[in-house]
């Protein structure tokens, strides 16, 4: 997939680490691309990775996070702060450099230098998304973003995946997420680190902020109490407090360690899922490939062996190589 | 985990086979504990499975899907048509064999021969625990019931793999689940083969059907029209259109062929995970455990090595032995 032009990785990655936009956009194609330059420049750029804040927003689609993210980075650019933002959308049907559509906050930044925009599209693989997220996260980060903003669009195990490159969390929350709520209430949705309702001037947002906070305190009792803010992210109002929040949060993280931990555990399970997803994908051109696994899948389907059978027979073949190693 | 007990599979299987509900509970209960005994009988009854019809409901927590399932059971158990049910619930703190709780309907049914009931609950792996629920539902459908409904409580990738074991799947919403409209409008949630707006007695449903059937006339054209009915369950109001729209989508999708397509590829999905999560599973082992190993995560979490590297240095390491065979 390499592009037709030369690419001068080392020289990109130079270019990057000055602050250059260009270069900046141009390494994050190459990385959305596969292109091997794109591994190579995160891989040169990753020592000066590190200092930027991560935060991640997540929430339903039509809660209002492009506005309020547009919010955000006017308020940390007026406190004189660099901002990256990356919207990581599987709904788009733009293969990369995704268009932006109708987030008209965000648009309001794009002739600012000191905000980079970027919104990245599924690729097929919902796992590849996440990692390709990943890697325009740490070169925003090296390129001297001080704030890297990052949104995920819908739900499911993708958007955890992205959600998971945060330092903190915003679930992001309008009146009518009652689903959103029931999933809070029954526990399948992971506790974020500040919940927002948004479009506050809505009737059912006060018996909303009530609903949240009295499940809340069924949980067990944690170190950082999560507030549960309002927005209007339309008007700007409560989105101060938001940063403040965020803020907060921040320092709260950096003092008890729990930074670093989160860092530490989010990096090594991306370094699992980087292997286990190339694992994976070898192994979905293996059975289609292979007459022996084609056979064998044609057995399951016609009820003559069951899977977890032919799964054995697939895994004795493909068994990784260093298993005699780590029994001795 | 082989259980204190001798245990005789070949006799479990015959009983099994037989329509025996103690050994279908048993057998369950060896699948759920991955005792070895448990695929073993999966594996002498999987020749004799295929004849159940699956029906898989998935919606947010609190839509009311059990109480559909209670109903959907009663009419089935008075056309004599004998019924299992299971209920994944990964948000469940028991282990195995979970409570139903509150769940009134089912509980009419369990004294009830022609009614097979059974719970699981996450097991810590969520990928096992789809595992388990195939394998749940292949015994049900060898112990002769006509019908086995899937119930999934949550949201996310874990049950979507449990919802692709269905043939025929069921969306479940309320008044109120606006974030899962949201969801649907975005493209961001898999269309269903049939939509239940159930508490139909609420006085925003009306403008809730009109909302969906209006959001699915924008997608693309389909040969089956997805129907969008209302129900009442606590009183079994709409229950049994739901029972004949489920009906005539079985017989639309054994006419045309999409039933056997859709198994197979199911199938053949169900034998990659199981494979690339036993993969996953050593790798993760090994991730702990090898000095190698545990020394390159401790660079990548240092910021001296970028995650892509380390992962490549894994894979060199952990690479499918067949990799030679299929290069040649």
């Amino acid at each position: 997939m390499s592009e037709a032009t030369a690419v001068d990785g080392a020289g990109l990655a130079r270019q990057l680490l000055a602050g250059d936009r260009r270069a900046l956009a141009r390494s994050i194609t190459l990385v959305e691309n596969d292109d091997p330059h794109g591994w190579e420049i995160v891989r040169q750029i990753y020592p000066h990775t590190g200092a930027a804040a991560i935060i991640g927003f997540t929430g339903p689609p039509g809660a209002g996070k492009s506005t309020l993210l547009g919010e955000l980075t006017r308020l940390e650019r007026s406190a004189g702060r660099s901002v990256g933002v990356l919207t990581v959308d599987p709904t788009s049907p733009f293969s990369s450099g995704a268009l932006l559509g109708d987030r008209i906050r965000l648009s309001d930044h794009f002739l600012d230098q000191g905000v980079f925009i970027r919104s990245m599209a599924n690729r097929g693989a919902l796992g590849g998304l996440s990692e390709a997220a990943l890697q325009a996260t740490l070169l925003m980060d090296a390129a001297g973003r001080d704030l890297v903003l990052l949104e995920t669009v819908g739900v499911g195990q993708a958007e955890v995946d992205v959600i998971n490159h945060a330092d903190s969390v915003v679930l992001v929350l309008t009146p009518g997420s009652g689903d959103s709520i029931q999933a809070l209430k029954a526990g399948v949705m992971e506790i974020p680190d500040v919940i927002v309702v948004n479009k506050a001037d809505h009737p059912l947002a006060d018996s909303m902020v009530r609903d949240i906070r009295s499940t809340l305190a069924l949980g067990p009792p944690r170190d950082w109490a999560i507030p549960v803010l309002r927005t209007i992210a339309t008007t700007g109002e409560g989105v101060g407090e938001l940063l403040a929040s965020l803020t907060e949060h921040r320092a709260h993280i950096q003092a008890n360690g729990t930074l670093t931990r989160r860092r530490g555990s989010h990096l090594r399970a991306e370094v699992l899922s980087l292997v286990s997803r190339r694992l994976r994908r070898d192994l979905e051109t293996a059975l289609v490939r292979e007459p022996g696994f084609v056979a064998l899948l044609e057995q399951v389907v016609s009820r003559q062996l069951d899977p977890a059978s032919a799964a054995a027979a697939i895994l004795a073949e493909v068994q990784p190589r260093n298993e005699h190693a780590s029994s001795d």
